[in-house]
């Protein structure tokens, strides 16, 4: 039988925590494993962010081997926006569930989604589970 | 222990129905009480299409009766739109996960998310499990 998956986009924001954590919790109750997707524009267009990166990824890594979650992480670089690079990736591969995080809504505030939250959300051929950090 | 609880809006669409079948299956995997609501704005607003519901309601009462899905259905009429109906309630009764149907995305064009779903999505203290109906 093929394996289930579990499909998160790394993001260095409580936002993006919200949902790795919630992804990790997706992956055990559905004995699924969890990819965890790392999309970068490209062409020196993030050089800057990359060491920042790596060193959270690599707790990220560590993290998820202590916790024993099966797991891979992937590394894109194609040129595309998060949102559309995580779409093509969960298509690909035949992901069963995408984990986004979303911002809380302030009492006050009329927000709108994320761009990158509405292509996810309204493309993706499988189900997409919106979490959000706790509140602060 | 206090039971886990998954709630779905009823709504006689495909995007109704595929939320319906989703939080089944949720609700099965998390050992939950699944809870149906009916939002009807009331006030003799939606009286005509009273008989309509009534009828696929007791089918879907019927159909978790049958699957032994441990369930409760719950008609809602206080004057709220759905979306907020089910975000009132959800709080009120401290769901723990909320199951929406979207509309699937045609290939050329650019749909936005309704605004019950986006008004879901981003005001629920709880994640948000986004299903789409099976391709046509």
């Amino acid at each position: 039988m093929q394996d289930m998956k579990v499909l998160v986009g790394f993001i260095t924001t409580p936002e993006g925590e919200a949902a790795l954590e919630a992804a990790i919790a997706e992956a055990k109750l559905r004995d699924a494993r969890l990819v965890v997707v790392h999309s970068l524009v490209g062409g020196g267009r993030d050089e800057d962010q990359l060491p920042e990166y790596k060193k959270a990824l690599d707790a990220v890594a560590a993290r998820l081997e202590a916790d024993g979650v099966d797991h891979e992480i992937r590394e894109l670089v194609r040129g595309n926006a998060p949102g559309n690079d995580l779409l093509e990736f969960s298509r690909d591969e035949a992901v069963d569930l995408i984990v986004i995080g979303v911002r809380r809504r302030s009492p006050v505030g009329k927000l709108v989604l994320g761009s990158n939250a509405q292509d996810i959300l309204l493309g993706a051929d499988c189900p997409v589970l919106a979490v959000k950090p706790a509140k602060s």
